[in-house]
């Protein structure tokens, strides 16, 4: 039996790797992010994101008559089945958009023709399916919730501007569709994070492609994860709520507080994180042609008093995350805080379904297993090998109360 | 930039120890499974699922009083909403109940009026509420595909008695509810299992417990994991219909195509899995009551066919696992194959919930931290740093296609 002790090794699995991949690489010390070789930089200046979609779930950027294929096919399985959409009429309507996005994805997996067909074509359709109605569950769910009419794709309109389309019932301008889009490429994918571990690690128990991609959501909403930028959104409101003007002054009493500066810091990444400064550009471009510099200029005051003062602290460590600039964008887009963490689901439900192809069918190591981590037991044992049983009327009262 | 190397360490995290733990221990060498400090055989023969749960969830059994709250909280919570039966009449009839129960535990965080509550407090009584309500939608959704009513519990019945109560609309017998009693006890936790694992890391991510559920349910989904009794029943089912006689021959047969016995073997037993020995004289004591004595003598022929076949592979590691005997049990109790992993379910979800807070609030370690491992990159750089993206009219065609 072990002994009690308080461990701290493998926390987190910090700097254990668990699995080779050929999908993603971050080298943290330098801030770089590369997608099956390509620069995410690369990327979000000359790419799609049915484009960058189709790299990651097929090793390869497509050839002109591939996109177009794949396009078509994005197109053809973007229609929601009517069910889902009946059945989100009877939520209630304040139900986070997170935890209707969880539930939708089950009911996406009952939709599916080819649901239990573990082939590996089959499993790239399902993708193919999941990247076309996440973004679909997320502009119904927010009609529905409105007590609106849920949209049909509009057909004529790019992957990202019709997502904007089914969410608000306005096509949007060029310039908000290709943000909208630099945004999908730049969420795609990001190594094992929280997300796509679990879906690789549900994957792993031979589930279906929905059941991890379900789970995915799941971590995505966490704060630590994916609901970050909702919290940067909810900083930024709060700050000029309160009419805050001393921004080095406000940063310096939350870190007195040991509270943390939402949208910064990130378990792998020791610089300025390589999309956050695509999306700082983006988020001035964007305000400054809305009228709305007030959000990437409070958030670039922040930035600025925040890596003063905890350089002040020795911490040179603490830089912008994808988080911190995307509210803004997400922001000025339209898009209400609580549904930005759904776009970035939106987003990564591509490398999602990569990670999970990747896992089912072991395409960057010789043999996918089971996910089973050992645990140190700590607890109990009643001083010996084992504590035994006591009717209930011989009990002692705990000191912990039901 | 990483070699390419395939990568052997690690794989499925065999042996890494990932977190401190209270909750439960296996010795998976000498087959013991121990509770909060007692063993499985204990609480099997002594305990009842609600006492068991309390067990789990607050570290010590319960003094009658608390017991006897407990069990009020419990049935005060086990009325389902009636917005998710609702949704669940959209749901196509054909609907594997496992995806109906991952799409039901995120309405049920809707459900929940404390969902956002990080208190401990707050997690403790959504756990109770889940321990109500998930063998609630099982049933529910059961009655439902079938085109029948959905039944409200009956308070007078105890927890087990009352499951298969609301499933099957008929009050059992004192030995039948003391059979599905015990098995709700026998799988309410096992330490750090793929679909428990899966509850953690996405609770590590800050998401609330139902987020972490809902990965749960789709990580025990897999056949490698909870799967495994649907699929052993189908195994004993395919051999009655086929007619076998020879189940030494079935089983060489078998092992020769290199396919698993369904049920045989576990990641951490080497030895008998100790709820297998208890499930097994289940098994016989309720087929021999309801006259189909069939199945169980048929899962103890396969089990001495197979340990006799593969012991002359020189594999004696290979045992029945807790879905060997299970399934006869299920099966005898009147429940279809595809309802199985649910029944596993609606007891594990109190292994989830214990682990999901005491992942929360660090019980067994120092500082809980988001999972965030790392993984080997051995795909694409180009032969340099990284790629450079070509525009699509000047790119080879690739050998896989879209």
């Amino acid at each position: 039996m072990a002994e009690r002790t308080v461990r701290t090794k493998n926390i987190g699995l910090r700097g254990i790797a668990v699995a080779d991949t050929k999908i993603s690489y971050i080298d943290g010390e330098r801030g770089v992010l590369i997608y099956r070789g390509y620069r995410i930089e690369d990327l979000a200046h000359n790419s799609t994101f049915p484009e960058t979609a189709f790299l990651l779930l097929y090793e390869n950027l497509p050839t002109p008559e591939q996109l177009a294929g794949f396009e078509k096919e994005l197109r053809a399985a973007s229609h929601l089945p009517s069910f889902i959409v009946d059945s989100m009429k009877e939520w209630p309507k304040n139900a986070h958009p997170m935890d209707a996005l969880q539930a939708a994805v089950p009911l996406l997996a009952m939709a599916d023709p080819e649901l239990f067909d573990e082939s590996r074509q089959a499993n790239l359709r399902k993708a193919v399916r999941l990247m076309a109605r996440v973004p679909a569950v997320v502009a119904a769910w927010h009609r529905v919730r409105q007590g609106l009419d849920v949209l049909p794709p509009d057909e004529s309109l790019s992957h990202a501007a019709n997502f904007l389309w089914q969410t608000f019932g306005r096509v949007p301008d060029s310039e908000a569709a290709r943000v909208m889009d630099v945004c999908l490429i730049l969420h795609a994918d990001h190594t094992f994070n929280a997300s796509t571990f679990a879906c690789r690690e549900v994957a792993s128990t031979r589930a279906h492609m929905y059941a991890g991609v379900a789970a995915g959501v799941g971590a995505l909403s966490g704060e630590l994860h994916g609901g970050a930028n909702a919290r940067v959104m909810e900083m930024l409101q709060k700050i000029v709520q309160d009419g805050v003007t001393d921004i080095r002054g406000w940063v310096r009493d939350r870190l007195e507080r040991k509270e943390r500066i939402m949208g910064m810091g990130h378990a792998v990444y020791k610089t300025m994180d390589p999309r956050a400064k695509i999306l700082k550009r983006l988020a001035f471009d964007l305000g400054e042609k809305a009228g709305q510099r007030i959000w990437p200029d409070l958030t670039q005051a922040i930035e600025e008093a925040a890596m003063a003062e905890l350089s002040a602290r020795g911490k040179t460590n603490i830089q912008p995350n994808v988080d911190f600039y995307s509210a803004s964008v997400y922001h000025i887009l339209g898009f209400p805080g609580d549904l930005m963490t759904c776009i970035f689901a939106a987003s990564r439900i591509a490398g999602w379904c990569a990670h999970i192809i990747e896992e089912k069918y072991g395409d960057a190591q010789g043999k996918p297993a089971l996910y089973r981590p050992q645990a140190e037991y700590v607890g109990d044992y009643c001083g010996k090998l084992d504590c035994e049983y006591v009717p209930p009327e011989k009990r002692r009262m705990a000191s912990t109360t039901g």
